[in-house]
């Protein structure tokens, strides 16, 4: 009997319900895990109409009702909105608000150990907004309502896992944020999040900003001036950490399993070489948490919304992923105090 | 019968020697060309005595000589330096110049249409430079001996063919290098090396600088001011030109056959995607030259010299990338004619 994963169904006029429900009706997701959605049970009758899946809908009101049967689509009712006339593939206030209680149930859900993990479905940013959620996105909700400082998204592809320093800034501006600080916090994230995947002593590759890794100084600064001497302190941390390596092969190291984890200094450094070895089954994870996240990595495809042409692929491997950490963290009955040497300074 | 390459063997003290004589154990390069080493015949038979390798060497003083016999190692000899007391992995200045005398020849070769290509094996940059040769590298050497100004390198793996605007330089560097100008440049250049592999037609993929290609000016100008300019100059000229695109997607999208070729912003931006398909038989060609060369992506690797652990596969995929330009040149009696526009202001 796997761990209870909750799903949290994302805005409902995006693909989200689709993915969930369609990633239910997989075996192998009943075979390691007990599945359970958290949204709305009109809603997730909806899709399925769509999608011509027969098995009832049946919303409960608490974990301890759900019977996790792979015949029925049961979801835990997280919402008051009424969302049976929201249309498909719009930026809707009242499908934002709903998404957001969604994810605050799950986040109580997690912190009472009700469910063991979360895999989330698609937001949509500006509803979220216009529903007066604070919130720039997904991740950033779920660092503040369990207090965490610290955090950063882990992109997974198979063996290769990949934590960024920087994200969604300029190159430019990349280049400044790299910063001894920066670079030993991401580094110690990385090696946590590779100990919940399982990998006791976890090691941690880290990769130069600048071609060649800087080519001793000739082509950049930052590797002697900043990311040397993160590694350096990383290692007195008692933390196996090489690097900085050349960035053009280190995450190909890394996918061959020669690294346990890689860190990558800016969004595309570690996006492309992920992207190369598996687009359709993306999926990434929030480290640092004091529970245990994963996300599809595609958005609400609004698109292509209530056609039933969505891809299950992300939502499957985000399950996977949720329970892989879900087993590693199982003996461990004070997860969060992993995270304390970072949260509280 | 397939084209004439000649494989300079590079410096001898380095596995140059090594890898041309192992792939000329390959059946298949048999097949598909005519290959001559140009280099020295005691070099030769030295690295074939440590292989184990029991074909005859035979050298020949000019292409018309030559047999092309698979079980008989021809050698064009182009040096009269002695090479024979060379000592394996140590920069040296006998070695360095005869190195360059092998490029000088093949280049000769090239230009008078005795050879079709030219594969080249690493030289080392050091002992070039003892030997009093004023080039940095390979490139620049083969650009100044065919007065070539506009050239680009261009990393081929499989579908996947990337030309950088900016390489040996730090990011911060390559940010600024990034102009509507150069960027141009490299396009017209992807264009015509597209062509050089067979299509008539090229659809070039042009890589945005930052993530998401900039998304929209938020994390970045350089798409909006540079590169888009550059992007619309190329259409205007009729070449079939995409961008600029999200980083992270659109090399994927190249190796799948959606695009041609692509256009990298920096060094790890085209050198990462391709390392993630094939870092053992890695191979470049000089774009913009009046001949066809191409070349392993490896360095003469003196740690293992003269010890046959060398691998070939480089090598190999170096002659069949330029089996693959000749063939695509046959009918162009007036190939250097290609490049005019950039080089003749």
């Amino acid at each position: 009997m796997g761990p209870i994963i909750g799903m949290t169904i994302g805005d409902v006029s995006g693909v989200g319900p689709e993915v969930c429900v369609k990633a239910l009706q997989k075996q192998e997701i009943w075979e390691i895990s007990r599945p359970l959605m958290i949204g709305d049970a009109k809603a997730i009758e909806r899709i399925a109409k769509v999608l011509g899946v027969a098995a009832p809908v049946r919303a409960v009101a608490s974990v301890a009702d759900a019977r996790f049967d792979h015949g029925i689509l049961e979801v835990l009712q997280a919402t008051d909105v009424d969302l049976t006339t929201i249309p498909w593939g719009q930026v809707n206030a009242e499908a934002g608000k709903a998404s957001v209680q969604f994810i605050e149930k799950a986040i109580a859900l997690a912190k009472s150990g009700e469910i063991a993990a979360i895999a989330t479905a698609p937001i949509n940013k500006e509803a979220i907004n216009q529903a007066g959620c604070p919130y720039p996105g997904h991740t950033e909700m779920l660092a503040a309502l369990t207090d965490t400082k610290d955090y950063a998204m882990m992109l997974v592809a198979d063996k290769l896992r990949v934590l960024h320093v920087t994200t969604h800034v300029s190159m430019r501006r990349a280049c400044d944020l790299i910063t001894t600080e920066r670079v030993l916090k991401v580094i110690r994230l990385a090696s946590r999040a590779a100990q919940e995947l399982g990998s006791p002593q976890p090691k941690v590759a880290v990769a130069g900003l600048n071609a060649h890794a800087g080519e001793g100084g000739l082509f950049g600064k930052e590797e002697t001036e900043a990311i040397t001497p993160a590694v350096e302190a990383a290692r007195k941390e008692g933390i196996d950490t090489y690097g900085p390596l050349p960035p053009d092969t280190v995450f190909l190291r890394a996918s061959r399993g020669q690294f346990d984890v890689a860190v990558a200094m800016y969004h595309d450094q570690g996006h492309i070489p992920v992207k190369m070895l598996g687009f359709e089954a993306g999926v990434n994870a929030t480290v640092g948490l004091p529970i245990i996240r994963t996300s599809v990595d595609h958005g609400t495809g609004f698109g292509r919304a209530g056609q039933g042409r969505a891809d299950e692929s992300s939502m499957v491997e985000a399950i996977k992923l949720a329970v892989m950490m879900a087993e590693a963290n199982k003996g461990d009955k004070t997860r969060s105090s992993l995270y304390d040497k970072q949260n509280k300074p």
